[in-house]
């Protein structure tokens, strides 16, 4: 069996260099590694310190680490339940085809029912074509009216500052 | 001053009835109230119990609660830092043009930057001309690009159980 060779497993102290690696594999796939600023410190003190901010789990495929799934809890007011966020999924290329990306995504959806949650959701670029038809081969759903708005730097720093003195 | 008669306050137990009252009046207008699921007591113990879920700010005007900001954190793993993601924001119709919409964001912002957070975050229907200009208006990125997959019910208990036996 191909799976066998295959482990999904917590992210534990001592995992953000390798987080931070396949952070950046992920940045160069989309095209956006000028955005990547977070350092082995961030990812330690986020993701292991005393108030987390994300969870993750790393994949690895004959003993090495090459993938992850870093998630976190969003909340959905309709359902009045917690769900589950996937902020990032990467294997990197050379281990693809051996399951690995379904093995981080079903580990997910049985932390998502576990802990009562009533979504798994996560965002993909509208040109990745490959990734598209496999989340639909699971059953997700493409939420296509759905657009994100996202408030950055200086913008941000200008709203917070709108309403005058504090 | 117009805006003088509104006041934002964090939202406190009690406000469970109010809030899903608002969250029935979105779920109205973006046309998916079928798809609210929500209970007075689910939004108590998700936003006020031992375990927060999401935060709320409450909207008041002339003394009345007519709207209201539900967030939570979000992770930007580019960053390496949190970020906050409005899940709802909502202002009564009968209300609308004093600048309620515009105060919540307001302190929203307050709030990301208070925090260290990167970004603010949320999503908005792509028929909803209206919003988008008005969050435009405030500097926000509309990312066309990225696209929301939802995997929810039957597919996700479904692909939890993908793996065999635990």
């Amino acid at each position: 069996m191909a799976a066998a060779s295959n482990l999904i497993r917590p992210a534990r102290p001592g995992d953000a260099p390798l987080i931070l690696e396949l952070i950046r594999a992920l940045a160069d796939y989309e095209k956006l590694s000028h955005e990547v600023e977070a350092t082995v410190e961030a990812l330690d003190r986020d993701l292991f310190g005393d108030r987390p901010h994300a969870e993750a789990l790393i994949a690895e495929h004959d003993g090495q680490g090459v993938g992850f799934a870093l998630y976190f809890h969003n909340y959905s007011t309709f359902l009045g339940r917690p769900g589950i966020y996937l902020e990032d999924l990467f294997v990197r290329p050379e281990v693809r085809g051996r399951g690995i990306g379904k093995q981080l995504l079903t580990q997910l959806a049985r932390i998502a029912v576990d802990r009562g949650c009533g979504r798994l959701e996560w965002s993909v670029l509208d040109w990745n074509e490959p990734a598209i038809a496999f989340y639909a081969s699971l059953g997700a759903d493409l939420k296509r009216e759905w657009l994100i708005n996202r408030l950055t730097g200086d913008a941000l720093h200008a709203l917070a500052d709108a309403g005058g003195s504090r």
